[in-house]
């Protein structure tokens, strides 16, 4: 087992893109600056894509201009094409995110692309980041199963991650898009990845949709996995995988791991009260569990 | 690993007992048929406890007496002193289930006795039985924690369930009472437990309150056990237990490992239209994910 666990927060992503109410550049920020605060590792700040297709992410620029960076700390950002990738460039981003899905039929629901037109755009984005000092992630959503083919064969997901190699991706992310991975595919998965490539920055990506989310990375960690995007307060999901719910609960993820002592940068609390305000900005509950009953060291009077 | 789970509904006890609203006898036994009908391997069907302490079970009786038994399913009750346990016989159970919490703060809030004094109800209980064919599992509640006292040492626990076997206990089940198990802390005391009795009918109680609860079972399963409890829809809780949420959901436990293809005797379809029945006589909707989520093989049209 790893003893280090990288938290990756995705809630200014994949979280506020399908709230019903836009949340204020203001408070965008204000959230960001307070998840750079507890020491998470990588923040995926916003994603620059059409303001008409992700209403709630069209100040993604005024967003990514405005919050306080900290060294230590990764601000990615989702680009969906060559405009929005020279949109990220020109806001100084560390990193950015490109999304495919594994399934032709959901990235066609997606992004209105075959596959193979997904990495022609790739290597036109790769080669405009040439020189830039920019990095390349590459995701795959869909990674784990497919809402409208279901399943997905671990051997077109190892083809596409060769693919993102190739065209310079120095990161993958495999994502659970909809909660579909049970535990024993996490576990095969990616230990296939690492034995193809042992040295890869792999990041795992889950869905906590029908409840298997933690027990997925728990197994994610016996394969040799160690880095995690998370959603503080458990909020989001896709906005084109109908019935889906929230992202794995950053807190409830970093409470679990901190109670087994495996070492994070990130404070538990900090993200507590974080998630707290989270609710006040998004105006709802937010499907997390640890912020309702409290840590387990958060004992009662007797 | 084992590849044959046992599933263990709670709902009927540990769901019912703590709703608001009584729900009638007729449809606590038209639930328990459905339940029966579904294919799981026990029933907790009530507890004969005083009526004054848990209003929503003062039907055990006639609960017990109006179900239709099949014989492949055993049909248990929480018993908490010698008067309840001549109850149960007199309905002809299969079981009685004992609790004592491991932590002595806990217990006595639960039942205003020291654990001592539960083992001395728990002798004259087990010379009650003795000659009636009624089995005895003893459970050990905060096995993983206490809300009060925190941490308990799984040395408490190994000695308490030495003390049920000394008393004739087939069976033992550790529950997480208010969710504090982390999966790390369930594969450990899960092993030790399994290595000093090999044989030992164990059962697991997961509460899911703070999201860790699927996690938890596929640490069990590494350690061995093959028995868990679960309650339809997530409903349940204690209410001794300040702001706990509810036990695992069983739909969505069984719908884990029926898609990692462990072997269960129940059919997941029939469990997941019972919960939505269940919504119907609770009233309101329940935490579980898969009803909501559907099957991961329940695709969506393009």
């Amino acid at each position: 087992m790893e003893e280090r666990i990288d938290i990756q927060e995705v809630v200014t992503r994949d979280g506020l893109q399908i709230e019903n109410q836009f949340v204020s550049t203001d408070q965008k920020i204000d959230l960001i600056n307070k998840l750079t605060a507890s020491g998470v590792n990588k923040i995926e700040t916003t994603s620059f894509v059409s303001p008409k297709a992700v209403p709630n992410l069209r100040d993604a620029s005024d967003v990514m201009l405005g919050v306080n960076r900290h060294p230590d700390v990764t601000y990615t950002a989702l680009i969906p094409n060559v405009y929005g990738a020279k949109r990220a460039v020109a806001c100084d981003v560390d990193e950015v995110n490109l999304v495919v899905s594994v399934s032709q039929t959901h990235n066609w629901k997606n992004v209105r692309k075959n596959v193979y037109e997904s990495f022609s755009e790739f290597e036109d984005i790769s080669g405009m980041l040439a020189g830039t000092g920019v990095a390349i992630n590459g995701s795959l959503a869909t990674s784990f199963g497919c809402p409208f083919e279901g399943k997905i064969e671990d051997e077109e997901v190892l083809t596409l991650i060769d693919r993102y190699l190739e065209l310079g991706a120095l990161g993958i992310t495999l994502a659970d898009t909809t909660g579909m991975a049970t535990p024993i595919q996490v576990y095969r998965l990616c230990s296939k990845v690492l034995d193809n490539w042992p040295k890869l920055p792999l990041t795992l990506h889950f869905h906590n949709t029908r409840g298997m989310g933690l027990a997925n990375v728990m197994e994610a960690i016996r394969a040799g996995v160690y880095r995690f995007d998370a959603s503080l307060g458990g909020l989001g999901g896709c906005p084109f995988a109908p019935g889906a719910t929230g992202n794995i609960c950053t807190e409830d993820l970093v409470h679990m791991l901190e109670f087994m002592n495996y070492q994070m940068s990130v404070d538990l609390d900090q993200l507590i009260a974080t998630s707290k305000y989270l609710e006040t900005i998004v105006g709802h509950e937010v499907p997390g569990q640890v912020i309702k009953a409290g840590k387990i060291t958060d004992l009662h009077a007797v």
